[in-house]
């Protein structure tokens, strides 16, 4: 048996009876069909896809290469490795095995019979050392930056991708339900947070979150209990935790949890690329009523936004009305975090990155659209004593939304 | 109290008793000595630094800001998010609150005096859009890859950052230690991963591993079993594992393991941002003969790699003597991956990143020096049977090495 078929073999063998499901033909047509749209309008004459979460929207591999697409002919997808895994994966037609940088000119002029005019590449994401070999090896060819296509193809998922999202919703769910079990007093909030996520990669939780950014992590493990949950850190969230040093000052601490405190998990769980985001409140014994207080405002404001969640919908005016809200119930010195560092969002979209489009937020004035998945997320924080919160993740709907992350939303009391 | 003395205080109160350990004052400054001279060298008048560990490396803190480094005169930190953070855990003295990039040039003017004519930026990572936008805010400044001498100086550690390896290598040692008690007949790769990853967090493990690149993405749960370990995939590893989809196809799956099955565990730790790297085998009874004979190549392989392990010793020419070792051992069909599949190095460079120097590979002709930090990993793999190795992470000293991640080497079988 040669080794591609035995790769095949082994591949399909192996990874057909653990319930691997490949990105069907169809769903890549499509989303080649939506790109080709952008990218004519744009003028850019082909693209040449770089980031691993990007090929693996258009291409169903995240085996490590490019992808090039032309506006008019097949795509060529080129893989340094491993090329027999990239073809039992991509549905697309042509796949090469290249071992260096330098070959990608020929390899193009050969499928494609020359080399583009214009070229896009995602401008946001490739390093700038990269951009110079580019240059160099494509000299006459003009360089555009083709992010703002795929992010805006990529933020309007098909049925098969909130299919997906749903099988991570429903990871989640049952994460929190064992999360009542495992919670005990005199647990420090990073074991707690691992034990999350242990559970969670049982149900098979890919443990890495994503982010399309240079400096940006993402983790699952933000378990933040009393005074914690007042700490303002490097990321955007309106409380970043103490975490476990000045490396990774953000998320679960050492810090031992005690009865009564907030105590808040917000978890994030991947299926198959797709990520849902939630968050929850969890305490030993009753919290404070304050906190509880708090906690129903922040139902309130999140059932407000899904009152106001169906295509056409102005994303900055929904987050407008939740200040509004936050402030009506008295909440406009805690909301979204302490007063001076407060975050201008509501809502971030999710999917295959944790920072799609659309954004609930100051300064995003567009209309949601069917399809469209966000996480919504209000919080309240109190410098001091702790914070709480609600997130869920959805998806707008044709005439309204419905919840990826269907789970009970009282305060998980143990 | 005012919002800064009071963010003070509940740092203090609260990450002091759980171990934070901050930089000291003298080793960042005999960090920016070192990479000064480097700058001089390279008549570089200034190095604007904005990857995050390159940030945390030469400040102390990982908050979300940018690092002025003039080739005289003081570092200026400024910082998005978030500014009183960052005071309580740099050691440096001018330390800016910023909100908006187009206030750098301002920013910088007022604290050097002018704009520098060259300035480095790490041009490896750093993105294209930015670099644009750097482009048009210091339009008269001549911008200059600052990246091979942060690479530079990082390569050696000082008796500070190997204390803290030595941390996360005795982390390590405990979760190894565990894992005999954690390992089932039954249980699935993935459900053993995330266990022993549970187990490391609860030690303080940071859980987030580092990796210096756009799309490759290190993780813990690289836990192999039986078949599982012959399958290749994106990452320059011998093996990459089936893992749980084709958007996340390398290290455990949701495969049962076996009894009699090689279960290859390689697992990183972490903490205060540093890393070490750990291989060892696991089994649920006796392996077959073949696979304990493979093991025992590997070890030889390790002290031979070790043997050589000095100030001095040529990288390349230890990596190519352990290819003759496999050779002799009766394994070159086999040594660090299929037949045209096998990877180039025997031990990669470790520390706030997993893909730092020195590599010990093919190409990589340069001496090993005093302080230097890499993983020794041999790993033989068998298509359809599975794979074999050992790893461990060692720092040279003045005329040998040391094991950082000390822990036995037999096979751990339960």
């Amino acid at each position: 048996m040669n080794h591609k078929d035995w790769v095949r073999g082994q591949l399909e063998g192996l990874s057909k009876s653990l319930g691997f499901r490949y990105v069907p033909r169809e769903e890549i047509e499509n989303r080649l069909t939506r790109l080709r749209k952008g990218m004519e309008k744009e003028e850019m004459e082909a693209f040449l896809v770089v980031q691993k979460m990007d090929c693996y929207y258009l291409s169903g591999t995240t085996q490590d290469g490019l992808l090039f697409v032309p506006l008019e002919g097949k795509p060529l997808l080129m893989v340094r490795r491993e090329v027999e895994r990239a073809r039992v994966e991509s549905p697309l037609e042509e796949v090469l095995g290249f071992k260096s940088t330098r070959e990608l000119p020929s390899l193009i002029h050969e499928h494609w019979g020359r080399l583009p005019q214009t070229l896009g590449l995602e401008l946001d994401v490739l390093p700038v050392r990269d951009y110079f070999r580019y240059q160099d090896l494509f000299p006459d060819t003009r360089f555009m930056d083709a992010s703002p296509i795929i992010r805006d193809i990529r933020k309007i998922k098909s049925p098969f991708e909130i299919e997906l999202m749903r099988v991570a919703g429903d990871i989640g769910k049952k994460v929190y339900q064992e999360a009542k079990e495992i919670l005990k007093e005199g647990m420090t909030e990073i074991e707690f947070g691992g034990l999350l996520e242990a559970a969670a990669k049982r149900y098979g939780h890919e443990g890495l979150l994503r982010v399309r950014s240079l400096n940006y992590e993402a983790y699952t493990w933000h378990v933040l209990s009393g005074p914690s949950g007042g700490i303002v850190s490097q990321s955007d969230s309106p409380m970043g935790g103490l975490g476990l040093s000045p490396a990774f000052p953000v998320g679960a601490s050492l810090r031992v949890m005690r009865a009564h405190e907030p105590i808040l998990v917000d978890f994030g769980t991947c299926y198959h690329g797709y990520q849902v985001d939630e968050t929850r409140m969890f305490s030993i014994g009753e919290m404070d009523k304050k906190l509880i207080d708090a906690y129903n405002a922040c139902r309130e404001i999140h059932d407000a936004v899904l009152e106001e969640t169906r295509p056409g919908a102005d994303c900055k005016a929904i987050f407008q009305k939740t200040l509004r809200l936050a402030e009506q119930l008295g909440y406009s010195e805690n909301y979204l975090g302490l007063p001076g560092l407060q975050t201008r969002f509501i809502a971030h979209g999710v999917g295959l990155e944790l920072n799609e489009f659309p954004f609930l937020a100051q300064g995003q004035s567009y209309p949601l659209e069917e399809g469209m998945t966000f996480a919504v997320e209000p919080k309240i924080v109190f410098p001091g004593e702790g914070s709480v919160g609600l997130e869920n993740t959805v998806v707008v709907t044709q005439d309204g939304y419905e919840i990826l992350t269907p789970l009970e939303q009282d305060i998980f009391q143990v």
